[in-house]
């Protein structure tokens, strides 16, 4: 794989010659990504792309290659391929759409092309994919632009949408492998990979379909021994699995399958669209949870409510709070205000401001032995003059991180305190009720994973 | 409710000296808000208030008073009423807890409340509310500061959080009556101001418990005939139910007496707290759907299969689709590209330019008799050179309105490309496919509710 995510030179065949809008000129691209290897663009109508010199074909480059990125319409694929192999190139990715996610041309088209990069040595990413991406050694072979942030997160995925749309899948990914219709690299090659590296702490995983599935999740179980590997399994539904079928070629097989297997080798198994992005920052930032006693500090009683909803609907509990919990609340409370779990700190926010009343309250659930996890509702308002009511550094300081915190904000500016509340990546927060409490429930399974295999061994 | 939605005149008892920072200062919050009516605080320790004249008492004001404020430690709140009572004042807001959301003390005094009220003809709101919203004749008398956007959407509930937090909750909100421990006011007055007012198109409610079960059912039956009622019912679990009965004093009582009791009366029922804001927008802008059959039109076939998923789950079916509906992508499309539901316009895009291939697509679904709904998948990239592919204004241009079109966006202007998308409220964006999927199936719902009761008739 380092020959795809790191190369020391690229040659582009079928670099197009137009740029701007329309192009989807991928050596446009990688350049503005920023890649510092050398570019050799392959087209037989051009001198010069992007000022770079361009050659009629690969045999011409007359250099070594590390990586062919292949971006040819699928008839003129096989003749490239076999010019690859000629000039001993070893790794190649093939963009294109037209193989085994098309017809059965497609399909037998797909198959000879593994034959000749077999017979030659050479590896192929796709076809039909965006290739790599990966932000600590700036490169790219997307042909849409893409984020540069270096997130110790790793994507592997079976389409393109999981790079384009990172934010909302992952949430952020510093390596990417779109692994496409995986005629040749498949999921084990690409897990092993980002599963040993070191810049990358946890792995996600979008699937449709995985070929060699027991050897997937021999390969699963040992890497989620030290990273979280979070999988979302598309393709679900009956319909859904038809529709896999016809768009990487893969083949879906039955979810329940899929679901134990995958949760037998300690994958985060992610149901819904959204989760995606709450498991990794979750896993990514906050300690798996030892029980599932969860306490509530709310300054809303009907916050306090849903979130209890919602921490059952997943498999979390109230924690019993301690006389000795509940003081330092009862101590600033009306002696009216009936106290417990959800602990509403309202009143005595009122009555003692709530610099005072929030640190202590949540310091106290911390430091309870029947707490296993807290989650905070607070209130987050626009307006300059309610700016007291944020308590994001008082919160951070007293988060020691062996117990997970998440956070819930309502109000006008609950983007921008989420932001200075998430500053020390300490207290994670959730846009929904129901997302702060399930990923919550993803660190308790987590943490009950890891103390299963270490009863193991 | 008038008195207490749109009064000329309005006494603040308890009215705070403070203002700024941690003063919680009603009165303040309700001439940023707006008010043009005539404001008088009562407070002994004080001549003038904010620049108003301060009174000792109630009676000392000596004018006619549609609404009183009642903003006081609960032990003289008693007091506070009967001086209300005695100068004919015929509607108070008390904004205070410690009642029934607290000890006996509190419950008995709550009891004591109502019946002075009852005895002098005068209507209460609360104990423990923000009181209302009116953005359309601007008033409040929350002590919090709130949107003053005219939305057509009315908000009822038992806790401030969805006044604060509508953002997250119903979204919008133009109306909204807290309607607090409910010791007299309760949903059914507050649900037949709002669903007679014309100003509201659609009803959101918090619920934690009704008294009045039947009564409500038979209202809510009469409202929803006309107007869409969404229900955000707390307290569904065992634990969340006991909070509840603790917060605001209500029965809870078993969910699935409440879901089956509401869904019967047409309510849409919400179960998770992102879907109240799903429900208000979907229902507000989009046409009920005459059936479950949905075309899915996407840029990634990735994407089609993740909408495959979430739409199954919520009981909704792929369209088959004619050739003839197929044909304008078909045209446009390479020869090895399988179309079919979802159509994976991608290939046909990159051949002939989005603007060419995605309104023809979406203009043949809407009009193949055998579409009820579609669902649009786009990507919405931030560089300047990408912005070629938004198509909001030209998708907007074939959306005619009888067919519930929603849409989800994936890439870093996902928020920028959505509010341009809605800018009509033709195509509704929803942040994730799950929400998509599930705005949908509630507008299956509206219209399945609404051709049972015409059919009753």
């Amino acid at each position: 794989m380092k020959r795809f995510m790191e190369p020391e030179s690229v040659a582009v065949i079928g670099a197009t010659r137009k740029n701007g809008p329309n192009a989807y000129n991928l050596v446009e691209n990688m350049l503005r990504f920023g890649y510092q290897g050398r570019v050799f663009p392959v087209n037989p109508q051009a001198d010069k792309i992007l000022g770079l010199k361009a050659f009629p074909r690969v045999g011409d480059i007359g250099q070594a290659i590390d990586l062919a990125v292949v971006n040819l319409p699928r008839d003129l694929v096989i003749q490239g391929i076999r010019e690859c192999a000629s000039v001993g190139i070893k790794a190649a990715i093939i963009v294109g759409q037209g193989f085994a996610d098309a017809d059965e041309t497609g399909k037998v088209m797909q198959r000879d092309i593994v034959t000749i990069a077999k017979t030659n040595g050479m590896r192929i990413l796709g076809p039909n994919t965006l290739g790599v991406l990966n932000a600590f050694r700036p490169f790219t072979t997307s042909f849409m632009p893409l984020s540069r942030k270096t997130a110790p997160v790793g994507v592997i995925c079976q389409s393109g949408i999981f790079f384009v749309g990172s934010r909302k899948f992952s949430g952020m990914m510093g390596k990417g492998i779109d692994i496409g219709n995986a005629s040749d690299i498949g999921f084990n090659e690409a897990l092993t990979y980002l599963g040993e590296d070191p810049d990358i702490r946890v792995v996600a995983i979008h699937m449709e379909g995985v070929d060699q599935g027991r050897k997937f999740i021999s390969l699963a179980s040992r890497i989620t021994c030290k990273k979280p590997v979070v999988v979302f399994k598309t393709g679900k539904s009956e319909a859904g699995a038809r529709a896999a079928a016809s768009h990487s070629g893969s083949m879906a097989g039955s979810y329940q399958i899929y679901q134990a297997a995958l949760t037998q080798a300690g994958c985060t198994l992610v149901r819904e669209d959204w989760q995606m992005r709450d498991a990794v920052r979750a896993l990514l930032y906050l300690p798996p949870m030892k029980g599932n006693r969860i306490a509530v500090i709310t300054v809303t009683g009907a916050g306090g409510i849903i979130a209890t909803d919602a921490l059952e609907k997943y498999g979390l509990t109230l924690a019993p709070l301690s006389r000795e919990t509940l003081s330092p609340v009862a101590s600033l409370s009306p002696p009216w205000m009936p106290l417990g779990n959800p602990l509403d700190i309202w009143p005595a926010v009122m009555k003692h401001g709530i610099q005072k009343v929030y640190p202590n309250a949540l310091k106290a659930l911390l430091t309870d032995p029947s707490v296993d996890g807290v989650l905070c509702i607070n209130v987050a308002m626009n307006l300059p003059v309610y700016a007291f009511l944020d308590v994001s550094e008082e919160l951070n300081n007293v988060v020691s991180g062996n117990k997970p915190v998440v956070a819930w904000l309502y109000g006008e500016n609950s983007e921008g305190i989420g932001e200075k509340l998430e500053k020390e990546e300490k207290i994670i927060t959730f846009p929904t009720i129901e997302e702060a409490a399930w990923a919550l429930s993803i660190l308790r399974k987590r943490q009950a994973y890891l103390e299963r295999i270490s009863r193991r061994e």
